[in-house]
């Protein structure tokens, strides 16, 4: 029987916070097992950008990853906040060590192919380096990954936490029972946006599909939920969309994946 | 026989020029064996203040690190810094993993202790986490540090860089054949210091006390030979400083210490 490893991305809302995120990080603390952090940037990246005087890059409605943007991103989430994390976990007596995909080759990216629009230096994760990452869980480490990547040769990439969070969860899915969870300021995906307590307690694919041809999923849960299926396609064992508070009542209500 | 560690530390005056630091880079990881990075912030940090508006806090004399200036230390040296050397050593084929002394409790330090003037989020070291750090060299990876360590407690703390390449020295000297070298932009401890080739080729205590009391070695010099020395009695085999370029060319002139 494979080991368990639980893969918990905290999402920007909660990083913003440092109420929920002191809280949040005290629970995965005290989670027992295998685990690995993904956390989202928040707002803190544009906060410096603006007080840097810097504009932020928008073509046809996207962000652009320019030169400067990427070294605020990589000042703020691989610096200020992978940093912070780190030492509060320390803090709460768990051994973590943070990571951007660079760090041990960790996770390798390539520049993001310019078809109708050039993102800049936003990378698309081709691996994982699952043994180095393995062998540091099993010396009692638990990695703490922000969201930059590298294509290994010598450029740094942006990456959206979300597809860290299940690139890793497939990458270390042959050696390990992986539990995927994502957490974010809602109790899962909800039928109806504007009711809080309307979680759908199972999704799986067919309604996924019902649900989206309907309109009822916002289009920031559309990439979320890609990432979703497709780790569970490739051997995770469990996907789960929730609450950072599930961490301590896994009895509360979720949203819970299944093909 | 113990296997050999090279620990090279790199000033801010070459992490200032992106054309030296990727010569240095590229030495750096043909180095054969064991090896870390640790490297100075140069005057990234400062730009980055200035730009965001911050002014320096002095108070006689001295830099005080505020909790606005940690933020900034903690962005520029964990995380752009310390991000581009481990991607660029990765590029280099040398497989770094950047570390600040949170990560994995790697370098422990406590908030330096207010007698004549507090010095803020200075850290001043506790314990180097050797087993650890060994385990890593042991598995192929070339630590990078930054001068960032923590107190365990939650708190991120400011520590030199000089002060930091000689407590991994020291820690790791148990272990390991330990050389320890310091590289910057001159070519080892001057006679003269207006003349750049007066190298001092072997400096033992007792010049150091004579050449301190003659008011032969600047400032700046004095507490990076402190740290050599220290070295040096804690059981580090060979303690250099020269010339960045010393790691392509070991016949270059460079100063020696001795006890």
């Amino acid at each position: 029987m494979k080991d368990k490893l639980s893969i918990i991305k905290i999402g920007g809302n909660v990083v913003n916070s440092p109420t929920e995120m002191d809280l949040f990080l005290k629970d995965f603390a005290a989670l027992e097992g295998y685990k690995i952090l993904v956390h989202g940037g928040g707002k803190i990246a544009s906060e410096v950008s603006a007080s840097m005087g810097l504009e932020p890059k928008m073509t046809g409605g996207r962000r652009i990853t320019d030169e400067q943007t990427l070294d605020v991103v990589t000042m703020v989430y691989a610096g200020l906040l992978n940093k912070k994390i780190v030492s509060k976990l320390q803090g709460f007596d768990c051994d973590a060590i943070g990571l951007s995909g660079a760090d041990g080759n960790s996770i390798r990216a390539h520049k993001r192919v310019v078809k109708d629009l050039d993102y800049g230096f936003a990378g698309d994760v081709d691996a994982v380096n699952s043994g180095m990452i393995e062998s540091l869980l099993r010396s009692g480490l638990s990695p703490v990954f922000c969201a930059i990547t590298h294509d290994k040769k010598g450029q740094l990439l942006n990456t959206n936490a979300d597809t860290i969070a299940s690139e890793l969860a497939k990458g270390l899915s042959d050696q390990l029972d992986v539990e995927l969870l994502y957490c974010f300021e809602k109790d899962g995906v909800l039928e109806d946006v504007e009711k809080k307590d309307s979680v759908v307690e199972h999704l799986d694919a067919r309604k996924y599909e019902h649900m989206k041809a309907n309109g009822q999923i916002a289009e920031g849960m559309l990439p979320k939920l890609k990432n979703c299926f497709e780790a569970l396609e490739k051997g995770v064992s469990r996907v789960v969309i929730g609450s950072p508070k599930l961490l301590k009542d896994p009895q509360r209500k979720h949203t819970t994946l299944t093909l």
